[in-house]
């Protein structure tokens, strides 16, 4: 496994690669939240980390068409084999950077209650954390809201 | 029921109004497709109908942050007693007008192949259809895809 690792903007071509591996990385289905649409309308702000040809992390980001002052992250996954090692932070102070450089002064993200990985990282990495929302992401689902400021 | 109609810019708040009501509408699962974050930050270009208080239908669209050219249609809904009456071409019409003041040239949406009301409306509305394309949004997923000139 080479430690080289390169980090580019994404293009609307990456999902099928994405999409590939994610159910495997996530160690459950979650495929159903990551439709074509995400890498076709906001690869500008997404990323993509590669070891040689193989997929070692991307992070799918927008920054909000509707609120000015906000970005979202809605997915990032790193290789099972590659954790551990920052590539995450490494992918979200990018995303972070970008989201600063246009103005933006908030970066929100969610992820379920149960997910303790996702609220220890986020938590390390400046974000405040809600309690669980019911209801969050339709009848009968609950999602905590990450919350941090930029800039 | 009421017949008058009213039509508005889409709020955040709408949210939890639109997914109470999309199983139903769509007589099948379709709220796990429908996140908060669709109407979080693209509720500016989607649009709400009501009649009176009663939610009559729905638009939710973005102008592609991505792909300058390009705005997305997501999900559009109406009430199952108001349909066949051209509120989903209203609806329609009031997003294409939206894209094409901003300079969009062409509207994208995609269904699954076995919608034939949605490809049938698509296709009445100018829109041309795509073969089934596997592997769509994801592995094992297979879509149709729609796309229309502006202007």
């Amino acid at each position: 496994m080479t430690l080289d690792l390169r980090l580019r903007t994404a293009t609307p071509a990456d999902y099928d690669r994405i999409a590939a591996v994610a159910d495997d990385w996530w160690g459950r289905p979650v495929s159903h939240a990551l439709p074509r649409l995400f890498l076709d309308h906001f690869h500008a702000t997404s990323a993509v980390a590669e070891a040689g040809d193989e997929l070692a992390g991307f992070l799918i980001g927008f920054l909000s068409p509707s609120l000015p002052d906000a970005a979202y992250i809605h997915f990032v996954g790193v290789h099972p084999a590659r954790r551990g090692a920052g590539l995450a932070r490494v992918l979200y102070e990018r995303f972070f950077a970008l989201a600063a450089a246009d103005g933006r002064t908030v970066v929100r993200a969610v992820t379920a209650p149960v997910n303790a990985p996702s609220i220890a990282f986020h938590t390390a990495l400046g974000f405040t954390v809600t309690a669980p929302i019911p209801g969050y992401d339709g009848p009968g689902d609950v999602k905590v809201r990450f919350e941090r400021p930029l800039g």
